[in-house]
């Protein structure tokens, strides 16, 4: 690696394996550069320092977190720098009073989910990467999870940041604080929620002021419905929404998510069913429950019921938060993040059926049924070329499906490398000239993430 | 006016008197130009060949909707089009299975309110001026009001926009569609955000899809607290917070404001304390208002109970509304905005005492307490010049005051032209050179609005 005097007594990783490992995020097939180094810094003024070193040489700046990103928006371009901030674990303040948590980037969601609950305090966005993802990828990407459905995702939760930027704000490596601490305000255009969802291409977020809410007083109650095929589980989610319910999650799986959950972790699910239905209530008594279960069974479901058994109800929303990486385990997994109104979900279930035979391909799918938001799981076994063709034209497929409905490529994943494509597809040229000109705007030397969301 | 032969066959305003109460919203001592025109259209296409020929012929483009507005957002500059949008007022759609509605912007928001109500679904956002206000003005502010305690402000519910833009985007009336039908999204920059609450310098907004909630089962319950000094209400307001309680609402009125209401609606409400507090309460069971009772009794209230009759707690809420217009009666009023964290509430309210009688200025105080967003209206009599003075110093002592505790100059009114000091002292340097930047990025020309937020 060539010296950089300005990098000197920072943390640089140049171990090629460990670099290479920091390179890329979770994407299957998403290309990555080789990188120049990796540096982890543990300070706002650190940062300043690394960004500043990187503007002089006109290095490309990527940073990253846990690298549980799926749409390759943490990958390297040739001749990077990766500003690896999961050292920047600091809970800088937990103020009680005003329902607010001020955190570096690289503290982990449940690290700060059980750090807030020991004043009486919830952070709710939960994406089901919350036990390894940091909150500054869940910001860069506008995370979304399980408990959108009711509590939102992660806009909703940022009141304020401190970024590291550069062009009209100053030189490159200049912090500003975007957003405020108060729960409401107006005072200019709101680069806060801009900067949310940006994935670095605006600059670095180097400490975040979270929105918290009051501990729920209500333990959770699960309501399962298994149904005879994965369409009629959409049916009783496009219900759900028509009964004016509301739960706090609403989750799909289907068969092929639940036993290659079963196989790995042997949590006792039986998988007989060709989907099941989560759903969580978290309204006191018992109403909001019985009544998910009457549209359930009303529905078509094979059999619907308040779950009584705590562990069992855990174990189902394990398995949910599991299907994944027991995928995974399995061989390359192309996921989806396509949104669709609520109404279509039984439509674009049955879409995804056909998209899978017409390409021969195998699709498992995972949703947030109840925001619209699906991952169908596209499976192709390492070396079968065949298989990753099949996928990647089911994948395309399905991105001009939910678009067809009115829905978008990504709901919650982000737009990354893999959805650049569907993101055109997606916005109106006058949109797209829009976003390009933000981008330049903020960063007129295109030092930061280049290539990813409008690249 | 001179004739623009674009402009033929739209209805376009030229009388004096009506193009003068055009040409300004509802703040005090906000200036205002001499427009050239005023036109009102009624499509979205009569919006682009608007935007068009002022573009071609280099006129500023200032979009109104009621004009309800207290910072002079919509104040015309000398020889500007008033676009008038409170003739578009159709409900494009109301998507009942997706808990959405699309509108055009002149649609007033109780009007929507009672149209979504007839399918049993719900737009929270309630500034105290929705009997007037319009969805599209609300937008362009990100308008607050009683109820964004527990459901958020209009910036919540705003899914998608289509907008009139120039710039990047295309010529000067190019319509483009920004944000999204779904619960969720993440493709691009999130510019359906950013045009909420810019107060139309980036563009007019022709149509708004807003995200519904299911309508309330339960009868919102009211209580009440009376309380010696608006300081100890104060004190109540932010023991609410550190007790975990997130009522639907949390109000203030003081003693003046209750008995400028008195006087003139007769509602039957005796001020006799220094201020109330007026809390909603809409969980199921009556647990939540008796703990909000006690909270209240506990932080000293004179007296605090849960009303029981309906009327009157309706009574108190329409005061609540009224109080602005009912000190306007008066004379004129300055309409401070600030929010502060709420545990600053007592200590912000207690030196607005202190500054009012340094000043010896007259301020009435109305509060969305539970946001830390209060409203001192400072009143000063016509022709007044010592009072004007007064008012205008002790405006100032506020703002600098609400920064100083780390709060905002703005909670929901907007900069418009009342807060662009207060912004340009509230944030740094780098950061209104981010605003100005994105300013001149979308709308080169500085035809939208120009003066107005980064002006």
């Amino acid at each position: 690696m060539p010296t950089i005097p300005e990098l000197a007594g920072l943390d640089v990783v140049d171990d090629p394996d460990v670099l290479a490992s920091l390179s890329h995020d979770d994407a299957e097939w998403a290309p990555f550069g080789k990188a120049l180094a990796a540096v982890r810094p543990r300070t706002t003024a650190e940062v300043q320092r690394v960004v500043g070193a990187c503007a002089a040489n006109r290095i490309p700046i990527i940073a990253r977190g846990a690298g549980t990103g799926l749409s390759g928006g943490a990958n390297a371009v040739d001749g990077a720098m990766i500003v690896d901030l999961s050292k920047m674990t600091r809970i800088v303040e937990i103020d009680a009073e005003n329902l607010t948590a001020t955190v570096q980037p690289g503290v982990v969601n449940d690290d700060l989910k059980r750090a807030v609950a020991e004043h009486g305090l919830w952070y709710p966005p939960d994406p089901a990467s919350a036990p390894w993802s940091t909150i500054g990828g869940n910001v860069a990407t506008n995370a979304g999870g399980l408990c959108c459905l009711k509590y939102g995702v992660t806009r909703d939760y940022v009141l304020g940041l401190e970024a590291v930027v550069g062009g009209p704000a100053g030189e490159y490596g200049t912090a500003v604080r975007l957003g405020r601490r108060t729960t409401k305000g107006v005072s200019g255009y709101d680069l806060a929620g801009l900067f949310t969802g940006s994935e670095g291409t605006f600059g670095i977020i180097t400490e975040i002021t979270l929105r918290l809410r009051p501990a729920r007083t209500e333990a959770p109650k699960t309501v399962v419905g298994a149904f005879g095929s994965v369409v009629a589980a959409g049916e009783a989610v496009a219900a759900i929404t028509r009964a004016g319910l509301v739960p706090a999650a609403l989750e799909l799986l289907d068969r092929t998510c639940l036993r290659a959950v079963e196989e790995w972790k042997h949590l006792g699910i039986e998988a007989d069913a060709a989907a099941l239905l989560l759903a969580q209530s978290d309204t006191p008594g018992d109403d909001e429950a019985s009544a998910i279960a009457g549209v359930f069974r009303a529905a078509g479901a094979l059999w619907a019921e308040q779950s009584t058994d705590a562990s069992e109800a855990e174990a189902l929303f394990a398995a949910r938060r599991l299907a994944y990486p027991a995928l995974e385990r399995l061989g390359p997994v192309l996921t989806e993040d396509i949104c669709v109104p609520r109404s279509h979900v039984p439509r674009m279930l049955s879409l995804i059926e056909e998209i899978a035979a017409r390409h021969g391909a195998t699709i498992a799918t995972i949703a947030h049924a109840g925001d619209g938001n699906l991952h169908p799981l596209i499976l192709a076994p390492v070396g079968d070329d065949q298989a990753r063709r099949a996928a990647q034209a089911a994948f395309e497929d399905m991105l001009t499906a939910a678009i067809g409905m009115g829905g978008t490529v990504t709901g919650e994943h982000g737009v990354g490398l893999l959805k650049r494509a569907g993101m055109r597809q997606e916005l109106s040229p006058g949109v797209l000239a829009m976003q390009v000109a933000i981008k330049q705007t903020l960063d007129p030397l295109d030092l930061f993430n280049p290539g990813k969301v409008i690249g």
